[in-house]
Order: C-alpha cells, then sequence, then structure tokens
C-alpha cells in the first residue's frame, strides 16, 4: 500500500499484441450451491466445484487471449473443507503467467454461508489454457503487464509450476 | 472523484442491526452463455437472462439480511439486445433500498463478447426481496449506509419506486 | 355464456396475413416442481418461474407469427405466494394484442397442490415478443381477431401497457 | 356431437372417494425443444421424449389420486418420425381406467413445427402408476366417471391391457 | 462354464460388413442417483431410468453399427422396485438380435445401495435402434456373431419379439 | 498372462473389516457427449470431464468403504486431446490404495468415436476419497487384496503419491 509502485515490466506472449495486466481479465464467479449440486448427504460435488473452477479460469483466459481456448492442465487440488447447499461459491480467476500459446490462470475458490456472512477458503487451483485460431490451431497471446511485486511473484510461481508440468508430460 | 465525500447517512432497515452499505453486499456473477442455454435459433433466452437477474439479486439480498430471502416482485424488463451463444454474461447486483423486511436491489446486466471484447448494456433491472426468518415469516433487515451521492439518488429512486409498486399491488 | 355473441373485428398486424383468434395460439404448461428447481429452503427460485412464464410466452407468440421470436419486455411481475416442491405449476398463455411486428402475451401461474388440488394464483405476467426472419431481423405478424368481450379489453389494456412501455424505453 | 349423451357409470376405485371424470385430472404439457435435448445429429433423444411421457403420464395419475404415485409399468412405444430441435412438443395425458391403487394413463404425443404449424403425430403411449401414503404404502384411488362412448372404449382397452401386463409379470 | 463352446454362427446384418459379437458392443453404465434426479417424494423418476436405458440402448447400437442411429422401439418396462437417491443405477447393454437396419439391444438395470452392497433387479428392457446414414436414411448393419447357447437364445428371443413389434406397428 | 499367479497380500484399512480386492469395487462409466456439455467451439469442457472423473472416483471409492465419501484431493491432469460431441466418455476407476480413513483411485478416461470406433486415451487421473460416518466424521475402510504385480505396482505408486500430498498440505 505504502510502498513505491515498482514500473511495470512486461513479459511473455507475442510482443505484436498489446500488452494487458492482469486486472484486465480477472474474473469473478458468485453462485449459490443449490441442492441439485449436491451428493445424497448434502455437500456439494468435488466435480462440480472442479467443473466451477475450470469455468472461472477459461473465462479469465478468453478475456486475455480475445481468442477461444481449450483447457490443457488442471494442477493438483485439495478439497480442505465441504461446500455446503446454502453456501455462496466465490472464485477468483487471474491470469499468472503467459507463454506464447499457453496462459496459466489461478482460480481462489471461497465458500460463504450468506446468513453469518462467515467465509472459508475452499481451495486455490491452477489451470493452464491454450488459445486457439479458427482453425482450432494453437496461436499467439498477448504479453502480460506485470505491475506489482505481487504480480511478479505470481509469474514466477507460474513459470516454475509451467516447467514441472511439461517435465511430467515429458514421461 | 474529486467531490468532497459527503457524510454517510443512514436510512431504513431496523436500527438495532448493524447498518451496512450497498458495498457490503455487491454481487458480480460471470458466465459464460452455453449452446444448452439457446434457442434453436442461437441466442440466449429470455426467460434464462431472467433467471440469472435474480440469482444475482437474491444473493446481494441475502447477504445485506444475512437471511434467506424470496422474490417478491420484478420491475419490467427491457431486451435491448440479443445474448450470443458464446458470450460472458456479466451481472452486478447493488442494494438500493431497504423498508423494514424487505431489499431492493439493482441488477446491471452486461454481455460481453471474449473474443473481441465488446461489451452491451443489455438491461437494468430492480428486483424486490423479503427476508424469513426460521419459521418462514418476514423479518427485520440492517439499515443500509448511503456514503456517497450516487448512493443517495439510488436510495430516492428504489423509494419511488417501491411506492409505486405498493399502489399496483392495491389494485 | 348468454350474452349475444358480438361480431369479429380484425386488427394490428399485417392484413396480407391470414388473421388468427387467441384461440389458435393459446398455450398451456403444466410441469411438477420439483427439487432441483428449488433454493436451499425449499421454494422455487423466483427466476425459475420467470423462465417458465417466458417458454409460456414464447410458444404463444411463435404459435400467432409462424416465425421465430424473441423476448424485446417482460412487464413487472408480483410473487403472491411462494411456490413449493411437489406443486404444478401451471402457466396460460394467451395474444392480447399484436403490433406490426409485436406481439404481446397474458400469462396466468397458477400453482397446484396436486395431493389437496388447492390452486393458487400465483401471478399475471405480460410479455412482449418480436418475430424474425431468416435474417433475424422483425418481420409482420398476422392480425388478431378479437371474437368476444373479454378479447376486446385485453386488447385495450394491451394497447395502453405497450403505451406506456415505449414512453418507458424513450427516456 | 349430435348424438344422445349416454348416461355417466361409475367403475374401479374405492367408492368410498368421490368419483371423477378423465377431464378432472387431464394434463397437457407443451414444450420447446432445445438444442440441449438433442443428441449430435439434431433429433430429440427417444430417452427424453419418454421422460416427458412419464412426467405427463405421473401429473394426470397425481391429480385423479390426489395423492403422489410412482410409475409401475410403461407399455411399448415406437417413435414413428424423429422429434426436431425447434419443434414443440405437446403431450395429452387422460386417465383411462383404474384399479383399487392403480391407475392407466394414456398420452398422446405430438410434435408441432411452430413456423409452419405442422403437427406429427409423435406417438401414443400406456403408462400405470400407483398411489401411495405417508408410510409409502398402496392407497385405494377414486372410482372414474365414464361419460362418453369414448370414455368407455377407452375403459375397455386399458382394462385388456392391464391384464396383459399382470400375466407377463407372473412369468 | 464347463460346457463345450459351440462354434460360432454369424446372423442377420449386411454380410458385406465385418460381423462382430454382442461382446464388441457391450456397454456398461454406472451412475450415482442424486437429488436432482428424484421426484418430490424421493424415489427416482421412472422417466428418469426410462432415458438412461435409452442411452445405453443407443450407446450399445452406435458401436456395434459404426454410426449414428435413433430409438424406433421401446418394449413394455415394468418398475419392479423404486431407486433411491444415493443408489449406483447400473445399466449392462448387449446387443440380441440384427435385422437389415436395425438392432435390437437388451438393457439390464440394476440398482446398488453402494452402502449396504445390496443389490437389486429393477427391470430389463429391450429396445430397437435403426442406423442411420450421412442422409439420415436408414443403413445397413454388420452381421452378428453368435458364439454361445445363450447368445442364441436372446437371438431367437429378440426375433419374436421384432415380429410382434412389426405385427403391432401394422394395426 | 502366462505369468505365475503370484500369492495374494493385504495392505492398509482396518484388519477388522473383511478384505476386497480392486476388482471387488471396480467403475466403469460410459457416456455419449452431448451438445448440452460443449462450449462454444463444439469440444467437451474440460470442467465436465473433470466432474465425470470425481463421479468415478467417488463411485470406486464407495464401493469399497460401503459408506459415503467425499472427494479429498485430485491430483493434476493433462488433457492431452479434446472430447468432441459425439464422442463416447468411458472412465475406468479402480481404488489404488487405502489408509485408515483415505481411498485413493485411479480413473483412467478415454474417448471413443462410435462411428470410426477409434478410441484416444485423453488422460489418467488420480483421486483421493475420505469415507464418512453417520456423523460425518471420517471412518475405518476395508484393507485390499492385492493380487497380481500390476496390483502392487499402483499399491505402491499410490503410497507415494500420497506422502507428496502430505507434503505439500503441509507447506
Amino acid at each position: 500500500m505504502s510502498e513505491l509502485k515498482p514500473s511495470p515490466d512486461i513479459r511473455g506472449g507475442d510482443r505484436q499484441l498489446p500488452a494487458k495486466r492482469p486486472l484486465d481479465s480477472q474474473v469473478i464467479l458468485s453462485q449459490l450451491m443449490l441442492p441439485s449440486d449436491a451428493n445424497p448427504h448434502g455437500t456439494i460435488h468435488g466435480g462440480f466445484v472442479m467443473k466451477l473452477i475450470d469455468e472461472a479460469g477459461g473465462l479469465a483466459s478468453m478475456r486475455h487471449a480475445r481468442h477461444p481456448t481449450v483447457t490443457v492442465a488442471m494442477d493438483s487440488i485439495s478439497f480442505i473443507s465441504p461446500v455446503r447447499v446454502g453456501n455462496v461459491l466465490t472464485l477468483h480467476g487471474s491470469v499468472n503467467w503467459v507463454g506464447e500459446t499457453s496462459i496459466e490462470v489461478g482460480i481462489r475458490v471461497e465458500a460463504e454461508n450468506p446468513i453469518t456472512g462467515e467465509i472459508t477458503h475452499t481451495n486455490s487451483a491452477f489451470a493452464v489454457y491454450v488459445a486457439l485460431d479458427n482453425q482450432d490451431k494453437p496461436c499467439a497471446v498477448p504479453p502480460l503487464i506485470l505491475e506489482t511485486d505481487e504480480d511478479r511473484r505470481r509469474w514466477t510461481d507460474g513459470e516454475q509450476r509451467q516447467a514441472v508440468r511439461l517435465q511430467r508430460r515429458k514421461k
């Protein structure tokens, strides 16, 4: 807050395209968890939460790329506490890192009891998307503008995760 | 922005409950419009959009009341331009006015083409909710803190709409 | 019943198209309200009811126009009593008024407890649709034949509501 | 129409309960067939149509019994012509025959092209439901009032089908 | 098991296409029955079960034909015992008989209580599908290889059911 | 196949409960990918596939535990090739490893073009579930019987993944 605002730097992507900040493609989804999303003992399906995580990540990547995108990887997810019917699930999606054609989005999920106002951090997920052109071939994405130290930390972490993913895929 | 920030005033609701700002219960929903939400000629059902408007309004009212709420009225809605499959629909819900047990939420709907980035203002809707206690009886809601001139303008407009609704119901 | 049947008159629409009675496009929808349509406290979402209202209105307008139609306006709706899981919701849709390319449909919604047979009038809604041709441009619709005094009363009321809608849109 | 109206006779069910006409429990469902109900080559799933048939039959049986009901049998169904996205499917359900605790409903399905107005008779189905009391045990249902020759013909046919079903179940 | 394996024989279909065993197109579907599939008194809709039966049958027929298929007939179904929320429904689909362009699939449905392990035979259904070419016209399907006495028994039963269906359709 | 069948050994779980083989709880899900599961450019949502993976894993864990289970972790998933509308997705779920109250299930996903018969290995996923008793508290699960070398390899791999998960959670 009181720190000097660091000068922006621009990384990744195709420099011929206008660079964008994480803020420009940020996504917030809020959704009431309904009985129809629950398993027979009243908590929300882990798989349904993963579907929403992918929706939030997909939207952020499309807003950054201005192209359709497809999911290519989803990192490990822990389900720390169960989400209940009547909770509001809020998902924040924000671009962390971009390669030539791929985009890593970080998604933070919180469950809110709208009656008590209590908020639980459910999980943090990382997903990678690839932008597609009209022939459904991967296409270049805009570079990312990093403005804050937080932006830079997220970039570095995303870059490391991507290296791990590529290694894992080689096996 | 550069104007003097007007002193807050507190209106409506039950003064025994801690007052809240519109900001405290504000809701943002973003959702990709899918083929499964479309009618046979590729545009999104007006009825589906109304369902999302009600979801956004319901969430804002629950966050303000910290109680379950039910829809009691939805004002006229115009559909200015069609929403298409592949658009991202974003709904902003914000509490405008509160009575003893009822809450008016204003919902602004925008359709974004995530590829071109073009954003269309689809419509503005107003919906009224009533908070319910454990016996499903109407219960008192917190007062609203008005901080800005915009907050005050919205209150006044909401108050007038509510008067019209009550008149209409009498008929 | 015992009154003298008034002579029919034909109004609105495109006189080159064969005129139709409200009866010719009348719609009745009945649907069992399921747990999957409910909010967490067991009543049916107001937004879901609005979606069905739009479906009933859309079907009546398509049957009158013999063209695809899109929703352009939905008038204020009051939710007089909650609809419960296990109720049968019945919606009657009937064309009230037609302009050159637009059609007003009145929709009456009733909730029936299929066990007790008790029927509750939930609400009355009015929605306007525009017919579209192959290029998704507004196109002419058939005139409406008014046979009864009830038909005439509905026309006059619909005409007045449409004038109010046009005024509101100008603002 | 011009025939002498035959005197009503009352059959089946529990005579302690007030008898009802087929008309009293008749159901009409109309629903627009959407892309989300289609299989990958654009026609509506046979299974989805069967689900709607069961919904129509279930509603008619509940209205007659004034009790919850469950499906116990569905007779053979032929799919004469495919239902297409954009068609309006209309299902008429009407009680044909009642036993002590069981009710046969006949369901007639028609697909309408809402643009051309062309209507296709898709199929006729017969389904049997059993009424359940609070302990989910079969319970008595009202007798059926037969007013017309058509009512009587349907009763006789339903009675024969039920005999065939019971034989088949014994095997 | 200990019986002599009978020599295979090949029947029905188009002999120009490579014959296939029932095993080659066999389908197993398992699905957890969720609150959203239930009617208001907690058992699964008969119509939902029929939809899954048609899905299993449709998949088996497509695997045999290597063409899209549509449902043309579904034989009578009895619902012997109710399926409950939290049960796992398992459907086994297996081709019994093939004509020139049509395929009969037998579907066996079992409900399993995943907690107690108790399995209930819910019903056995028979459905007929027709394979379609690129112009949505019926097209030839591969012959069926019958390897076991069980395969032969199923063929004979299927052949008889088909004869009954054709007779019924003539009426 | 021709190898000597290794003697079974029993590992993990609560020895007071009867041990079970991976085969005893194995799950096979097959589902036709429909237009309603697709994103606007015709491929199936990654998030929808993850939902089905969780369903397959959840079923296998419930069959092993004979208790309700909840998802506690899902390992990284790569989406190697897109799944298309009209494909049949088949998921094989099999218990790899069991702890005191937790169960690791391996899920293999394949997409089949039902017309050409071409099968693509889409991905392999690992998910962990915890069994719950009547008070929704974690409860003991049966030991696992390992019969083959493959069973033993899967156990060792699962044990190592679990160690990594516990480390990651500590951070």
